[in-house]
């Protein structure tokens, strides 16, 4: 019988970060697309917008006027997902119709007042000044709620509504899914090992190579065995550390270099400003001791094929499983060809 | 304090079928939108295109010609993510890099030779037809695999790349990520209560009625007290039936009036063709009694506001946890509060 090759032959990859599984179909990649075309931006934005929300100096919807900010500037949500003062629901044991109250709060983080940038493109100062803005956040929010959610969403593909480069944090009064699961993972990996799970992993990756996209002195960036979107990446610092305000200066510094070439190798894959939500997952501010758990960031990029054709995680993935065309190797193979300066640093 | 109000009020909301939750924020329905805007498929499309790889009669990308087919019309997908001889992949205990090999098949379903027509537009024999074509393609790859995933992706928003009036059917040799979970969290109510879950929460709903969208004399559509997408459905049968092979005629034949009712309140909401991914969830081919399933069909529509601003999964709900701007009732009144004769055939 003909051996098994994963290059060639349909296979699952489990994740133990969220104990689901992901099937990987090889083959696939040379099928034809006559579906949705995205649209790349490629245009070149002018550096102050008058009609852009986020520009320093502008009034916002609600009335609210920026100020004249140089770096990083945050601002609560004028439409903001959870409110500090909900009120508690009545308690329930109904097992099909159950309800809980939800409190926190959304901040929105600017990351430049330079409307044309996103990250890549931003000096390594002003990315030092995003990461350290990130820090003050969740030490901030940390003190008041469990789960402290910094996210980015970059682009129209991923329902971004405003090109100006900038990113969120969310406040959780609960534990919500994600960060859930990874913390129920992450405890069984290390009541199982006595190490952590991402911890270890980072010392595979290390040794294997063959996933590795980025690698600074302090930080590593790999397609995780386990990718569900085609060019997802894993963020990691070699050491164990549990949250990002646990960063020491050295490794918060180099957290920007890692984050301009990630980021570089992205935009110059396919010479666009390359779509994704990324976000960082560290241990909750629950009063526990958390060893089990270790900081990562996760980039989720939707482009399949080209600037303008996805990956789209529909039918099967949504009723079945995760599906994807090329192999993790594959995938970070095509980053690593690609150049860690961007292509318009380069020109 | 102010009493906990669910119309006003962010509250999380619990999903026991897949054990997760989703965060509901009803006053954020008011946010402008100045992000990406859906193309609607408004145009009349011809009954017959002689480009399409799916009509009657032409020759598809691999050379096979398509018979001149009436009702329905099933073939092997010519680019499938499964094969069914894939070898096995090597044992391995590995906790942080595991594979195992995938085998199965995947077909697609033509629904009619009429590429204008979608859903709602087809006569009921010609949606009894596509009925039965699932049971029988159901009890055909059931024989051999035990998961078959029958689905339809509709619209260029969920990644459909042929209007085409079409569904698809995947079998696995392997329960997918969301199969296990539904089977998981089944057979712990059951085993808890005595009962099926959906079982019990058909009654519940029928005795409610404000997420009820659709009821016939065998089955009820509601906007599930969990619902993640805006407009979400889950489509029951009112009897226990745990496959879809198991319907009987009359179940069967009124199926077909719950989906021509049900998809033509979709389209008339925003007077478009509605995009969603749908499929059916029925218990497995594992040689089980089973009791504890009841079969379903879970539609998935992306459309938020209009035929052109669509809710986006991404960012806070990648990252952490699903987040819908209307309660489930909301959503249910809107269904109910338009037509079930669609706006095309009541012109
Ligand atoms: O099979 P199709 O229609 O070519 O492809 C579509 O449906 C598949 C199954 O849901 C997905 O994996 C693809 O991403 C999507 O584009
Ligand atoms: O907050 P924004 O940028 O207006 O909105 C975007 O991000 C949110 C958080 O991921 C999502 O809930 C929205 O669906 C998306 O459009």
């Amino acid at each position: 019988m003909e051996k098994f090759n994963p290059v060639d032959h349909p296979h699952r990859r489990y994740n133990p970060l969220s104990d689901q599984w992901v099937l990987v179909s090889p083959h696939r990649a040379k099928r034809p697309w006559q579906g949705a075309q995205e649209t790349p931006a490629l245009e070149q934005l002018p550096a102050h917008d008058p009609d852009c929300f986020l520009c320093a100096g502008n009034t916002r919807i609600t009335g609210d006027k920026n100020p004249d900010y140089k770096s990083t500037y945050v601002f609560t949500n004028d439409f903001a997902a959870l409110m500090t003062d909900t009120p508690d629901a009545p308690e329930s044991d109904d097992l099909l119709m159950r309800c809980e109250s939800a409190r926190g709060t959304s901040r929105v983080i600017c990351f430049s007042p330079d409307h044309s940038k996103t990250l890549p493109e931003l000096p390594l100062s002003n990315l030092q000044d995003i990461v350290r803005t990130w820090q003050a956040q969740t030490a901030d929010l940390g003190q008041h709620y469990p789960w402290v959610q910094v996210f980015e969403n970059k682009g129209a593909a991923m329902g971004c509504s405003n090109p100006h480069p900038h990113g969120q944090v969310w406040a959780n009064s609960f534990l919500p899914n994600e960060a859930q699961k990874e913390d129920d993972n992450q405890r069984r990996y290390f009541d199982a090992k006595g190490s952590p799970l991402l911890v270890d992993y980072v010392t595979r990756e290390q040794q294997d190579g063959s996933r590795t996209v980025v690698e600074t002195d302090h930080w590593l960036a790999v397609v995780p065995w386990w990718a569900a979107w085609p060019f997802e990446t894993l963020l990691l610092p070699k050491a164990h550390v549990k949250r990002i305000t646990d960063l020491s200066e050295a490794q918060r510094d180099d957290l920007a270099l890692a984050l301009k070439q990630l980021t570089s190798r992205y935009d110059n894959l396919f010479q666009c400003s390359f779509p994704y939500s990324m976000g960082w997952h560290g241990a909750p501010f629950n009063g526990e001791t958390n060893d089990h758990w270790q900081l990562h960031a996760h980039f989720y990029p939707p482009l399949l094929r080209s600037a303008t054709v996805r990956k789209f995680m529909v039918g099967y993935e949504m009723l079945a499983e995760t599906q994807r065309d090329l192999t993790a190797e594959q995938a970070a193979e095509r980053l690593r060809s690609v150049s860690d300066i961007h292509f318009r640093e380069a020109q």
